[in-house]
């Protein structure tokens, strides 16, 4: 398919252009990703003037990810909603994938005509999870969407990549024990715009509760952020399996997206997030000579010498910036 | 100074040629650096056979730190031994140094003759303190110091990037006030060879002493790593106001090295070290053409493109690459 019958496709909402434009902004080969750049840039070109509500979403395994993802998703189809779902799993690099990866997971809503659900390409770096990631929200997104989810698991670098690509950064967490905070890493808890304590239900119920207080209080001991009207972070109790508050979180959403846009944040964000994009591709690229014959063969052969001690590191630098990069040390 | 004869002067055990060569390979002119890369090439190839007990130390701010430095070092240095400190302070780049910035926090150390302290050179970005940081080290191991301590203050990066210099790596800590661990990151426990808590004297030696054994039990989950002999990595008490325990430390890290030195663990990890700065050095020198012009203005200018929605981050990408860095994508 051409590059612009490929954009008017998806333009026009027709799931088959969408999904074809996805495996071509997953792909590596040179062409490809020529043509990927064509075609973000033409679909940006259209000016279509549609944004989905880009939604992270990040929970440790075992919090029911995917159980909320299904019972949210339908929610939102059954409201007439278009919903896109994307994962960035750093494990999917070594395991082929565990996100996201068995869509049975989400059978219900794999099958809905208005959901997309992509699993995460197995086998990329963080770095080329997170462009085609990016690259395909912005498909959704010119392809009418409303939301996109993208969907990680908590170990820290993936989640500051997920938060750089969306709107809004949902924390997933179940019920505590006792009365103490799950080891969720500060720095996740910062980036959170909700904390959703799900399976609040049956025998759960009131640990959720308790819990959802926990992590209210804790919240407001965390510095108010310029970006945030009064009253958030938030902290919800959600019950997946029982499709409870989930309308009251997409609520939360669309109140708290409709305030960033009110006051600028959620274009100066959206423009800072390209910014940063636009950069992390530079160095990427720049990056990606490294991996590349000769400078990979000769960065091999040098290595030994290093490791050796024949030759100092600093000196090898030099050599294969000089030789074999065209950098000069000035 | 000609780097030939500052090379000798540092074969010699001179302190003022020492001193004259850390300021060199502090420095970011290119010259300089330059020529600090011939003279540590140079000290290489002399092949002297010194090896420096290359020490991480790790810890929060009040944990006393810098007491336990300067009785540690003035142990060594009372047994005759040369000692060597410096810091990679993450920190200083923004607020002009907070630790080993002010020398007279070690007062008795910093004027032994056998002693050299060094602090963080300030406003540098973390990869240029720690190539100041590891260079500085090879210049002291090549002045025939016995031990190197390589201080940083608890806030992850920063200790990875310390112990990826170093030989044994050092965890501070203080008595906990209950029977908590204190949040020490996982990632850094990990990293710990020794863990030692500090201020087991007066009121706090019981808690010490308990706090210690909590680690020591908490050590005993970690999964066993193959650079470890039988009982490490290890929890011990000391105090440094005291001076209680400094020689057990001291024996502890001298057996621990032993054993590393006759399985080989030792050399291995040095190798591996010097493939990872050579690594690093070359993606660092890749990476400074972006923040030389003209790459630097032609990014700033597209980069208002790309926050207005104008040009897509992948187009600005492809054009500073294709255009500024030749590099063309395949």
């Amino acid at each position: 398919m051409e590059i612009g019958e490929l954009a008017r496709g998806i333009l026009a909402g027709e799931r088959r252009a969408l999904a074809r434009a996805i495996t071509l902004v997953e792909s590596g080969r040179a062409d490809h990703r020529r043509a990927a750049t064509d075609l973000i840039a033409r679909l940006n070109a259209a000016n279509h003037g549609r944004q989905a509500l880009r939604i992270g979403l990040s929970g440790t395994p075992g919090v029911g990810k995917s159980t909320f993802i299904e019972a949210f998703g339908l929610m939102l189809t059954g409201q007439g909603k278009r919903v896109g779902v994307l994962a960035v799993d750093p494990s999917s690099a070594r395991s082929g994938g565990s996100i996201l990866g068995d869509k049975t997971r989400m059978e219900q809503l794999s099958r809905d005509r208005n959901a997309f659900i992509r699993p995460s390409p197995a086998g990329a770096h963080l770095g080329g999870v997170a462009r085609r990631t990016r690259e395909a929200t912005l498909l959704m997104e010119a392809a009418g969407f409303d939301a996109v989810l993208v969907e990680t698991v908590g170990v820290g670098q993936s989640e500051t990549v997920v938060s750089e690509m969306t709107d809004i950064f949902v924390l997933l967490l179940a019920p505590a024990g006792g009365d103490e905070l799950q080891g969720v890493k500060r720095g996740i808890m910062e980036m959170a715009d909700l904390i959703l304590v799900n399976k609040a239900d049956g025998d759960l119920r009131a640990a959720a509760t308790r819990t959802c207080a926990d992590y209210a209080g804790a919240l407001r001991l965390l510095r108010r952020r310029p970006q945030d009207p009064d009253g958030f972070p938030k902290a919800m109790t959600v019950s997946a399996v029982e499709e409870t508050g989930l309308a009251a979180v997409w609520d939360e959403m669309t109140a708290l997206a409709a305030w960033r846009r009110e006051t600028g944040h959620f274009d100066r964000r959206r423009a800072e997030q390209a910014c940063h994009w636009f950069e992390a591709e530079v160095r990427e690229g720049l990056l990606a000579r490294l991996r590349r014959e000769p400078v990979r063969g000769a960065m091999a052969a040098l290595g030994k010498d290093v490791a050796a001690g024949e030759v100092t590191a600093s000196e090898a630098a030099e050599a294969i910036l000089r030789d074999y990069l065209g950098v000069s040390g000035d």
